[in-house]
């Protein structure tokens, strides 16, 4: 064994800024398509083939752009060279002149490029039912074209943003035996207001190689630990969309088990950071609260309990009043369509992001313990809040990231359109 | 055939007075559990033993009496005598001790009234978590015997409330060629609020004579068509019960098949009026939604997609804020678990509580049409909406009605407890 098969390989913290990864260029400029004139057009090109891997909304009601990217990620999943995103039109309910606008974009976008339309890769996000302005989409996206650099992440991550207030960026560098790579992900939030906005998009790139399958496997790994374990209300649209491109610019292949496990991880950790970034920025959010479901049957029960607790309006909004509500979260529990026994449950809240192994302890054997309510009322204040629930059960877990349902909430949904 | 068997049986209107009910004594006063003094318990006693029938929540976290009532009711089916409210305190997640008193208050009413304790029913709403007061709730049931009458159901709708803004009271007479007989009932509605309420009751009584079994089935179909469609919050209490008593004392007996026809026509009658008066009443509630989802495979899975849209916080909100964001009720649709074709999706909007034969077209062919929005925004702003979505499948059909999600509830739900 030689020395270098001992070095170790280690990943950076996640930065919010991005360092430029090794053969993408990305730019984001206001394409005027929403009214405000803020950004909302971004390109990211690799300046070779990328293995390319998708997730994507369940919702049988899917966005024309969703269609289409289904079709060339299983056409063309080791030859995609571009992701091109607008804001403002989500393309959605727009029958087939919707889906023919998605093909044109592509096709410019490829004509722009010097590539073919399949490997180029559609998203969009915004008003339902409403089709693109073209004109400005194929205007937008010959500047974008021009405007192509290495240091373009954070126009772009502004450029794909709806009502998010705030941009949503992660990166990690990792140090491998054979050299470094980076993972770079830019996402946008919940932002479902008048008339319809159609929500989550994230896009993530790496410079490491690998091949599709491996990176599809990859991605639905992460997803399910990071993006899939978060609630803002509950409600899924019709343009969810996670992208994962690989252009091995880095020159580091990841191939071996161990290099798999580091991928995974880190591409995990970016998920992650952006999943509850989009989770702190939801719509009238006040309160980042954290839900561990423990003692389950298996995973899949403790996050079956957890998702009916984090979409609960009366959880949620016992949350905004800071009120110590445990009868809300073991009724939501009881409703989840799981197996449990009343008499098993117990319950710990804690300030912070925090496992609730030092929390206040408030049911016990599916009773109120002798809390002191000053105590779990200071807790509750906490901007961000944990919660453990305990079924008594087995060694299934799953932890969930929501926010509370306030009043800001019902202002920006109840909107008139006009 | 004699002249007796052509005559036709007459159903009156629904009453919101409830007219005595042969062999039914009531009442209803405060007992000193709500801190504000009002009405707080209700007592229902049979002069003799009724068949009697129940529905609870399928909530696995039930509260205590909720428990104690199936096992009278599988012990007991035929010889129920009376049945016990009290507001205040849900006794729920109350361990030991509360199943210990809601048996003591079964011990206390029979004892009072000369029966078993078996043929005593128990129903509790309120704080979850909280032991019932029990020296009040004896007191109170002393009380209550003393003070029951033929005439009493307006206290005693008033005893069971909690949050409720206004008592929910519904009356009909059958003529029969046998004679009359009459079905009362008294709910109270959604008010899960500061700690915790635990929320729906009802309870129903008929002097016509029916059988267990027979009482039952008609029950569970009465609430399949009621009770059951309505959601305020989609959240489930710990404590929803309806309760049917059937004590034969008009001498009229319901087993013929045409007989039990009309019996159901008007038991589903009087749950369909008691389950829309709890909608309207729902807690901050400023609209109430009726939504009719047809075209459906199967009538299952057109309640799938009805409950899936009255219960997303996207669409009750853009119905407070009027506003025709028919792109909500899609994508709710869309992700319902049922299959469906977004192609072949229709959607109606009309004002008040209609088919909407007459309404409005906003969606064809799963795209939006030319409508005016000037008539949608008139049409929401109607303080009765009513929706119909097709599905374009088959024809399963299914009608739920619901509320809107307004400032007022997430005021009410995210209130401090102290």
């Amino acid at each position: 064994m030689s020395m270098t098969d001992l070095k170790q390989t280690t990943i950076s913290p996640v930065e919010t800024q991005i360092s430029p990864v090794a053969g993408f260029s990305v730019a984001g400029l206001a394409a005027g398509i929403r009214k405000s004139g803020r950004r909302d057009m971004a390109l990211i090109v690799s300046d070779r083939p990328c293995a390319a891997a998708g997730v994507f909304t369940t919702n049988l009601v899917k966005a024309a752009p969703v269609l289409l990217d289904q079709q060339h990620l299983a056409q063309n999943p080791a030859g995609i060279r571009a992701i091109v995103v607008n804001a403002g039109v989500a393309n959605a309910c727009t029958g087939a002149q919707g889906m023919q606008d998605s093909i044109t974009t592509a096709d410019h976008v490829a004509a722009t490029l010097g590539c073919t339309p399949a490997d180029v890769l559609v998203l969009s996000t915004g008003v339902i039912g409403t089709l693109l302005p073209m004109d400005k989409i194929t205007a937008g996206v010959t500047a974008l074209a021009d405007a192509l650099g290495p240091e373009g992440w954070a126009d772009a991550a502004e450029g794909i943003l709806t009502t998010d207030t705030v941009p949503k960026t992660a990166c990690v560098s990792v140090d491998t035996p054979d050299g470094r790579y980076t993972i770079a992900g830019i996402a946008k939030g919940s932002g479902m207001i008048a008339p319809n906005m159609a929500t989550m998009l994230a896009t993530i790139v790496t410079d490491a190689a690998l091949d599709s399958p491996t990176l599809q496997a990859a991605l639905s790994a992460a997803n399910g630990q990071s993006f899939n374990q978060i609630v803002v209300d509950g409600d899924m649209s019709t343009n969810d969309s996670v992208l994962l491109l690989a252009n091995g610019a880095s020159g580091v292949g990841v191939t071996s088990a161990e290099g798999l496990d580091d991928f995974q991880a880190a591409l995990t950790e970016v998920c992650t950071v952006l999943a509850k970034d989009i989770v702190m920025d939801g719509e009238g959010a006040t309160r980042f609260i954290t839900l561990h479901v423990t003692g389950a049957a298996d995973d899949a029960a403790a996050r079956q309990v957890g998702m009916a607790i984090a979409t609960s309006p009366l959880v949620k909004t016992a949350f905004y009043g800071a009120d110590a509500n445990w009868g809300r979260i073991l009724a939501a529990a009881g409703r989840a369509g799981v197996a449990l026994d009343p008499a098993q449950l117990a319950l710990w809240i804690a300030p912070g992001e925090s496992d609730c192994a030092d929390g206040l302890q408030l049911v016990a054997a599916g009773s109120p313990t002798a809390y002191s309510e000053d105590a779990a009322a200071a807790i509750m204040s906490s901007p961000e809040v944990s919660a453990r629930l305990d079924l008594g059960q087995g060694a299934g877990q799953s932890t969930v990231w929501t926010c509370d349902l306030s009043h800001e909430y019902v202002s920006i949904n109840g909107h008139y359109r006009t």
